[in-house]
């Protein structure tokens, strides 16, 4: 069973993918466009996040394509026969959630700017400068997640132990606050009033026409002067204007950004906005990195070589993404 | 009961701190020195965090020294009475904690540089840049504490959120492990053994004849390239020269460092140390400013206001400090 393999996160763990494969897979590893296009013609199995059009197209005994995350928009289904099966594999909720309280606890407290300051020789610290506000811990501040996926549940268990209150709004309210320790559930709808009363915003739901801009200049100002907004979800759920004019008026104190309105090419270059977040002191700004790390690839590898042992020995696939 | 208060920190809550008072106390914030030497001649309570000769001396009627931390070095008790009492208070274990947690992660993540490259359009991430490795999560790291007071203490209780595997070298080892979810306990003749299986060194033990220097290049190479140093306790406990040279030359990933070999004075000018640590790129530096929060100063407050209804009660005070 052929498997072809293009992605540059799973290459970098690729004797261990190998390790974990079963033995009548034989595994190739990409690593250009022409050799994908070579490889694709007797491949049972595609392994990676984007398969464009003319990739698809020249598959011929393709059985399942398995994203390397959970997203499979790079992944061009149109071309490819309908009993192709689909899979997707997370893992990444781990390393997203350390990075949310990591990047909270840093906008409170200004640390960048104090290290910043600090290799020059300044202690900018109120203790120095009584001018400068003591900062807030996030013990005892109200967080709401906007959604509570695996993301949400993995940041909250996080945050929890800092001593946090928390909040979710899910689309139907159903989850259950006191099997997770939160003061509050509430439907989309509630989300306005509880906003006024939250001091931290996660939002982690899905882009799509129902949530594309739905945070808005009149969200935000109800989150308030002293409110930070995460995104890790999709740039785009935020209203791109108002969220810049909301920091650069100080309307909100700050946010932690990891995704963006727009993306690079292959090389990594080019600015992730159309406004100049770059300028803002009062922004973290990351490039979609926040789930990167080595333990979201090796679980991610784990699922991937699971389905494919699965497959090979005729059982029923984990994971499937249905055709939308 | 006059109380004379010579605290910034404390300046910053007056009006809290003047409704936690008892009835009795009569409080005079001193903005200058020329102010303290005035107040204190009659002054029953004093709170800050100097005292120095000259001011000590003109006390009259002194029956209290509150500091506004933990350390009464800056006090000069040698010019005050044996029958004036000194107290101390805390309430900036979470602070720290919080710090420690978050510095931590964005050291493993390099997100200081991330969002260094980002604000200048470069996606610095391996997706993108296929040689860089994929970061590794707190989750499933070992993280060995030196010192298991009120800062490891809370400092375990976040980072056991994480997911992390914690251990305790205490002067007797005799802090019950399983009470604390550790993995192990041990005096400090097992540091060497622990460090050699540890990813995260947090050192957070007093400064004494015994601890200074007691970090050096030995310790540093036990915790190994991989390995990060996290001090909050006093600089002076780690050997200056060694730590230095040990970031420099990658023999340790990198450190967190919130406590210095050289302070500056109230203008708050001043290189934080004899070597360039200031050049390194695998650290994180702040100015001793871990614990400043509201929260800490808030939590403070009511421990001092406290202790002056109960001087005002004649009844037994919290937190007192023996001469030593």
């Amino acid at each position: 069973m052929k498997v072809l393999v293009k992605d540059a996160a799973l290459a970098a763990h690729w004797e261990t993918f190998l390790a974990a494969l079963p033995p009548e897979a034989e595994a190739h590893l990409a690593t250009s466009e022409a050799e994908a296009a070579d490889l694709i013609r007797d491949a049972e199995v595609f392994v990676g996040s984007t398969l464009p059009q003319h990739l698809a197209a020249r598959a011929g005994r393709l059985r399942l394509v398995h994203a390397v995350g959970a997203g499979l928009d790079g992944i061009d289904r149109s071309a490819l026969g309908e009993h192709v099966l689909a899979a997707n594999t997370f893992h990444h909720e781990s390393s997203i959630a350390e990075h949310i309280a990591a990047a909270l606890v840093m906008l409170r407290r200004g640390t960048l700017h104090q290290d910043a300051r600090l290799r020059v020789g300044q202690w900018s610290s109120p203790i120095y400068d009584a001018t400068m506000a003591q900062a807030r811990t996030l013990r005892g501040s109200t967080i709401t997640f906007l959604g509570f996926g695996h993301i949400g549940q993995a940041a909250w268990q996080v945050l929890r132990a800092f001593g946090m209150r928390g909040r979710a709004i899910t689309r139907t309210g159903a989850v259950n606050a006191a099997d997770h320790g939160l003061e509050a559930v509430a439907p989309v709808a509630a989300l306005e009033e509880h906003l006024t009363s939250s001091d931290v915003l996660v939002v982690s739901i899905p882009l799509n026409e129902a949530t594309r801009g739905s945070i808005t200049s009149r969200e935000l100002d109800l989150l308030g002067t002293d409110g930070l907004l995460v995104n890790v979800a999709r740039g785009p759920i935020v209203h791109e204007g108002d969220l810049y004019a909301a920091l650069r008026d100080r309307r909100i104190a700050g946010a932690v950004l990891d995704v963006w309105y727009r993306y690079p090419g292959p090389d990594g270059r080019g600015l992730p906005a159309n406004e100049p977040f770059g300028a803002l002191p009062n922004v973290l700004l990351t490039p979609h990195s926040s789930g990167i790390t080595a333990d979201t690839f090796l679980g991610r590898l784990g699922d991937i070589a699971e389905n494919i042992t699965r497959l090979a020995e005729g059982r029923p696939l984990k994971n499937l993404v249905e055709t939308t």
